[in-house]
């Protein structure tokens, strides 16, 4: 008997190991972090009320930010910033890299609502550097940073050099924004508390359901006046809901419960892409991560690898990935977040579960290579 | 001893029987429609999945429209709504009433992000008629009709006036949106089905924490070619939220529950404004309510009012009303919303703290007089 074709997300669920992130997108994850809650707490009434403000003070004092406000998207917090930096020097220019989530995610929605036209440094092999700072023969109101570069694998520049910039930004009277969206995922490698790395700039945008693993939500961290001015914005965006108490009491929870554990998913990061990088045909970007993510590359069709995977899958328990994206149709690759599931799996049987990747892929390798391919 | 001076918000709140809306807006709301939810039903992404195609589509067949797309706001419902519209026809001039959400309650995003020029239409004091659109020299995309018009305590058209301005809309190439925040309450007036209603217009957007009571969330209604357009907007505004399900769930299970009660809502609507305006200085808007809303206007100070209904709160525990807004500092208003709270009322306990409001007043007034005020 044939068993039911599975895709590599089906059978990625149903492993007793998943690997990637905290946990199951389902509801329990709304429904753990309202198990304390007191059911007769009042809810925030558009932007106002103690359990809005309390979680917005305590992320502005963690950050060293003069004042934070709670939004329901990174899209609309960045496009904000970006725009109230643009109305206050009088340029409608920004400057960011071209993987940037505003470039690649947001439909255009910088240049569609705010007119702002954004200058593209480095590419999609390197990151910004001083150097592409100092080059940019137009003037900018802002330079968008984000750290970790996500879609490179989760990046980032030596600290010396993010000091640099901010210098080099302060002297010319640019603003420079932080795209946070793993701001905290990265204090360990930098060895520097969010507070001192937010020091080096103007506004900072970050989320809560990436590392934290709340279920939506994010916040934007300025002076009082740029933070006023934000909450206009928000409104006009359609983004100050009468009630987004779901989104902040589920983020202060996970917060709270996680934001002490961000050294251990980066050792863990460590661990595993050292793994991944043992077996032939893979190498992982960075090399050696610098947060809890990094990025697998394949030199091996997707075709080819998804019934290895789910060989593995189903004789060890482990599920490595949950999902491949082509390359040209010759290699591969996915993206790895680690969070509360690494160290549910037993480490014996996650080096199994990579021994047995390393030996298929040799198996194909060599297959593909003896029919002088 | 001095009783501590209670503001009027906190002596409705502490009523036995606050009189307006369905209940408390604390965490209980989302935690009471989560009950009988599995905990393993997996979220919403970015727009997708069951929880949220499943409720679209029931709405959408509900209301007659082809597809809805869930939206967290109305404002960001309705300024989409009208951007889809004014790059359709090409003109960037819609029309609507000068009370409208858009132009008093949105800080002006239509006109920031989307550079649409409103034409405004009527007063104030009355409804747009026909006759108004007939009259309008320029060009307009769109014509936004709100039904009821709230800020006017809730006032509808006639309905065949309705259907007269939606075959003057198509015959003239005018797209027509219905701002549908109270459309399900305004059904057992007109003696139509939403559908029916919907029929007449080319888009429409609907809320659920109105009438229905849900925590937070919209939809907006069109043909397929418009939804998908409204979800690029939607991704570019910041409203692609990866998990909108803590709305969806909750304002689906409370959809369940009381759009049926909608005649009810209105009855005692009509039975509530009835008695307040048997009260001397007191007249409602409209006189008789078509939907479960209405304005209470009062000939007398805010600051005399206040210790008045106060009173009664404590005497009958009925909580009458749970703001006031001053009118040049001469009159007061309210706005009142039936929900569910009202038939725990018991009908002679709220009869007795009108008439107590009705012989205070008699009292205020007469004392005013008398000084020759």
């Amino acid at each position: 008997m044939s068993k039911p074709v599975q895709s590599l997300g089906e059978a990625f669920a149903s492993t007793a190991y998943p690997l990637i992130g905290h946990s199951r997108r389902n509801v329990n994850v709304l429904l753990e972090s309202f198990n304390s809650i007191d059911g007769e707490q009042f809810s925030d009434m558009y932007g106002n009320g103690a359990v809005i403000e309390e979680f917005q003070s305590q992320i502005a004092d963690e950050l060293g930010m003069e004042t934070a406000v709670f939004f329901p998207t990174g899209t609309m917090a960045q496009q904000i910033a970006l725009r109230i930096w643009c109305d206050e020097i009088g340029i409608n220019q920004v400057a960011y890299h071209p993987l940037c989530h505003l470039e690649i995610h947001e439909e255009d929605g910088l240049k569609e609502l705010h007119h702002i036209h954004p200058i593209l440094l480095a590419n999609s092999s390197r990151l910004i550097t001083l150097q592409d700072i100092q080059s940019i023969d137009q003037e900018i109101a802002c330079l968008l940073l984000e750290l970790p570069q996500r879609e490179m694998g989760g990046q980032l520049p030596a600290f010396e050099e993010l000091v640099a910039i901010s210098a080099y930004c302060r002297a010319k009277g640019i603003k420079l924004h932080l795209d946070g969206a793993r701001l905290f995922e990265i204090t360990p490698y930098y060895k520097k508390s969010a507070a001192e790395i937010c020091s080096l700039f103007d506004s900072v945008y970050v989320s809560f359901y990436k590392g934290i693993g709340g279920i939506a939500g994010a916040m934007l961290l300025g002076s009082k006046e740029f933070t006023t001015k934000s909450k206009v914005w928000k409104r006009r965006h359609g983004g100050d809901l009468i009630s987004l108490y779901p989104y902040i009491i589920s983020s202060q929870y996970y917060y709270n419960q996680r934001i002490d554990k961000m050294e251990r998913y980066y050792n863990e990061a460590v661990e595993l892409a050292a793994m991944y990088n043992q077996c032939p045909g893979i190498n992982t970007r960075p090399e050696v991560p610098v947060s809890n993510m990094f990025h697998v590359h394949f030199e091996i069709e997707i075709d080819k690898l998804e019934p290895i995977l789910i060989d593995i899958y189903e004789q060890t328990g482990v599920g490595l990935i949950s999902y491949l994206v082509d390359e040209e149709g010759l290699r591969c690759r996915t993206e790895i977040s680690i969070g509360e599931r690494y160290r549910e799996v037993p480490l014996d049987i996650l080096r199994e579960a990579l021994a047995l990747l390393g030996e298929k892929l040799e198996k194909a390798t060599k297959h593909k290579s003896e029919q002088g391919e």
